[in-house]
């Protein structure tokens, strides 16, 4: 089976590395004439997956604004799953979940197994330690899908965790980049990816080492600049996916309008 | 309004601090004979709650297990939630949701605010900062409801992070002690309740100055026992909910027997 680093490197190849996030927030809805509903969800995301499914590599659905609507809203998010897939693009669904044991299982069944809501591959987040998200890693491995874990955030709150020093004398964020990066050299495969945030030119992280591929939110309205991954990112930039959501929103219900933002966004160098 | 904690110290008072985990795992749903689906998922709980929920003080249902079954799954989480609250009980969900800005404020409005999924509380996870959780906090202010932050977790792959060292000389279990107990000391209530291990003799923290409410997952199968929590928890042991699942739901689909083990770990000194 081809695992899913792969499909994300022969993808992006052709399409490039920009992720598309899919974040139906109110005011986002409001701007395209859509009702803060799962139904105004429904049209948003299908929309934006018609107009870009072909052209883009990668969409980030943000789970968030689908459970806002509750089982109907998640539902639409199922659908949406499903329009990604039959585009032949991948989808990296962002639910930042972390847990232990029988629920860390529960959480990889749910959204790397088989059913409506298997993705791609999805955020984690490691406060229960990473070791503690193995169920997901393992359950990925098995279906060829993967895993992005929250390592260094763009927002200033995160600071203090985030830059708090381990015994082993390295941060908190440094230590989940370390943690990744012996899971897959001991994998032998790039299973683990990692977030981190694009905002910062100093990412605070080494991410020298690393092998699997980067999660970059924040692009365009957070402050990030594509033009500035290749200066923060170093020898890690060509396996930075730098995600944009609301700036390409803003282009409104137009696919024309829609396809020329992503265009403008396209990174294949 | 009344707040949360208002709430839970006057049922707690009636009832007990015993909290009721509800975690529909595929082993528990198959000792009860029931199927791993969305609709034994729905058994399994509706069951629960309608056995012990004029006893019980408070619910945990664990989200995982319902998202699992897919959209399905969370409708029935929502009918569970509606379940627990029409016998009089209250439910914490146990999410363990964290992220920033919007996105947060959408896991605020999903969980709790008015719609299906509403809870009375909920837990999260500060990977992002304490800070970043702040829609949540504000949302359960206004609606009379609470959330419970993850401080500090008995499983021991969360050591290295939670013991890390903030640049401010605490653990980060610690900080988000301090920082849980400076936001209710500036809301003049204890909005902000905590996370932290049942399964420790030594818990690694030091709640003397933290005056909220205490959520302590692990008793029974995990390794906790009700009698040790005045030993470990110390002056904050009257705030602590012991939670308990398989402990109890090991009692199978009979009324009398749940009730049994419900009364047997129940907590009032």
């Amino acid at each position: 089976m081809e695992t899913f680093a792969d499909r994300l490197q022969g993808l992006t190849a052709l399409r490039g590395r920009l992720c598309v996030g899919i974040d139906p927030h109110a005011a986002t809805l409001a701007s395209w004439g859509l009702a803060d509903s799962a139904a105004g969800c429904e049209r948003f995301a299908r929309t934006l997956v018609a107009a870009l499914g072909e052209q883009v590599a990668v969409f980030k659905p943000q789970s968030a604004f689908f459970e806002a609507h509750g089982s109907a809203g998640v539902a639409v998010l199922g659908r949406v799953l499903v329009d990604i897939a039959a585009q032949g693009a991948l989808s990296i669904l962002d639910v930042k979940r972390g847990d232990i044991g029988s629920t860390m299982q529960a959480y990889a069944r749910a959204y790397l197994g088989a059913g409506e809501l298997a993705a791609d591959a999805v955020t984690l987040s490691p406060y229960l330690g990473f070791a503690a998200l193995n169920p997901a890693l393992e359950l990925a491995a098995q279906n060829g899908k993967g895993v992005f874990v929250l390592a260094r955030t763009s927002n200033p709150e995160g600071d203090a965790l985030q830059q708090a020093r381990t015994a082993a004398g390295s941060s908190v964020a440094q230590s989940i980049v370390d943690a990744a990066t012996a899971s897959n050299q001991q994998a032998g495969t790039p299973l683990v990816g990692l977030v981190v945030g694009a905002t910062r030119a100093d990412l605070g992280v080494d991410l020298s080492r690393f092998d699997g591929w980067i999660l970059a939110p924040g692009i365009g309205f957070q402050g990030g600049s594509v033009a500035g991954l290749q200066t923060s990112f170093g020898t890690a930039y060509q396996r930075v996916l730098p995600s944009a959501s609301r700036e390409i929103a803003a282009a409104g219900d137009d696919v024309a309008r829609l396809r020329s933002r992503a265009s403008g966004l396209a990174l294949y160098n």
